[in-house]
């Protein structure tokens, strides 16, 4: 396997099971454009959102290690709202560097959105069963209502992110959160994209909600969190206001544990450039 | 784990990357009533469709050794076209049992139905990309075109066998294919379902097929395949013509490598009848 990093640059590990945490990983080279990256994509695994807590954190823990050990990094962002969800803990006592998950930073923006106090998140099923980002909402005075949208994953990865098939699911997905909201008796103002596959689908979400919802994107509140944690943690770091610009100097190295042809295929739709060479990895699953 | 049948009623392994192949155990169920059953859905590591031949093969050869050794099969069933498509050499090695795949009943039903020659398939990504159908076909001096559509199985699992939505996905994906086969100068007359999931779809996919298309179910081409060959293998094998009708005396084990309780709730939908109890296996994956 390749060596850490040698220079004082720090290398930021970003972890999903798939490709959708590229979203993350946009965002964060937005942020901290000098960083190195290492991003791997447990493809072999995925989807993990249908998996147990303990299938998801025996996997998720496989990737963490490979990206602090084999490949150095000093920070990890786990750009996976299922991981987040159900192996964050599991993770941060796997290995020795600061964790970040996706969950928290996306409940601190819905907080800083929201006027009523009430917000909806949709999500895959396991993250939505975890019912993490409830107690993270809650942890913030949030009453939060959270829906499972397991066909938005396969529409996405489809390409379909704006098509007329689409939009009818989230326009159901969608009246079916509100009117849930309503027996509840709360009065949403804020929609999380509680998946890193969804900010694809951020402009056709943002066209179905009710006038005047903010939607927040999981993956920016989570790049954002991790500028301002890192920055904290080492000064060194140097981090910028995003801006689609693209820094010659960021590194990026991307790894997955299966069907790189079709990581490199559909992950340039996620982190909006060529992810370049995707180097096969095996983690023994 | 459990003891290897005692008696002399042969046990028939069955096994899926999830819980699609319990539309072929359906289908074996009611032509081999008296047979031992047991079944396993590797569904910690589902789904297949989208993983490369390497690690289908691996993960399908660990499912096919459990039911050998730990279970007493005396023969399999692989009841996923996609390990069937990719791994079915690699399980033959593996075990010293009878292995049937359902690629080749599912081309011989076509054959049997086809009066053009020309016959349209539809699967999951992998299947297709394999081309296992189409050298299954021409094998059998068919022409064959095939089609992805991952969109299928997220839409059975997401319940929508019967749902406008789901219609429209169908329309598109059949009028993408036709036009294909219109460029290509074929006159296909034969439609096959490359896919366990999709004999949940098929009063619907036979709504939206041209008029005189013959739809070709995999399961039941797989399972009438299965009945003949045990028979032929041993005759004392009870045989009897599919019925609706439950046989007291059949016997299913089901297993699964994660998520029993999605099994549970979701696999009655495939079997059409209650699972039962699922137990949870580790293949140390």
């Amino acid at each position: 396997m390749s060596q850490p990093n040698p220079t004082m640059t720090p290398t930021i590990g970003v972890f999903d099971s798939g490709f959708g945490g590229l979203t993350v990983l946009r965002a964060l080279l937005q942020r901290i454009p000098q960083a190195q990256f290492a991003f791997i994509g447990d493809t072999a695994r995925l989807p993990y959102g249908s998996k147990s807590r303990r299938t998801i954190a025996r996997y998720a823990t496989q990737s963490a290690q490979f990206l602090v050990r084999e490949q150095g990094a000093q920070y990890l962002v786990i750009a996976c709202n299922t991981a987040s969800a159900l192996a964050l803990d599991a993770i941060q006592d796997a290995v020795s560097v600061p964790v970040l998950g996706v969950i928290e930073p996306g409940a601190s923006a819905a907080r800083a959105a929201s006027r009523t106090g009430d917000v909806l998140v949709i999500a895959t099923d396991a993250t939505v069963h975890s019912h993490a980002y409830a107690a993270a909402c809650r942890a913030l005075g949030l009453r939060a209502l959270e829906k499972a949208c397991p066909l938005l994953v396969p529409l996405v990865e489809e390409g379909w992110t704006d098509h007329p098939v689409t939009a009818e699911v989230v326009r159901i997905y969608l009246d079916e959160l509100l009117a849930e909201a309503e027996t509840q008796g709360l009065n949403p103002d804020t929609l999380v994209l509680g998946c890193t596959h969804y900010p694809l689908l951020r402009p056709l979400i943002a066209r179905s909600v009710p006038h005047g919802m903010q939607v927040i994107d999981s993956a920016e509140a989570a790049a954002e969190t991790a500028a301002r944690l890192f920055l904290h943690l080492d000064s060194q770091i140097p981090i910028q206001h995003p801006s689609e610009e693209r820094s010659p100097t960021a590194q990026v190295r991307c790894f997955a544990t299966d069907s790189v042809e079709k990581f490199e295929r559909l992950g340039s739709r996620f982190l909006n450039r060529p992810v370049g060479k995707v180097e096969l990895v095996d983690l023994g699953g």
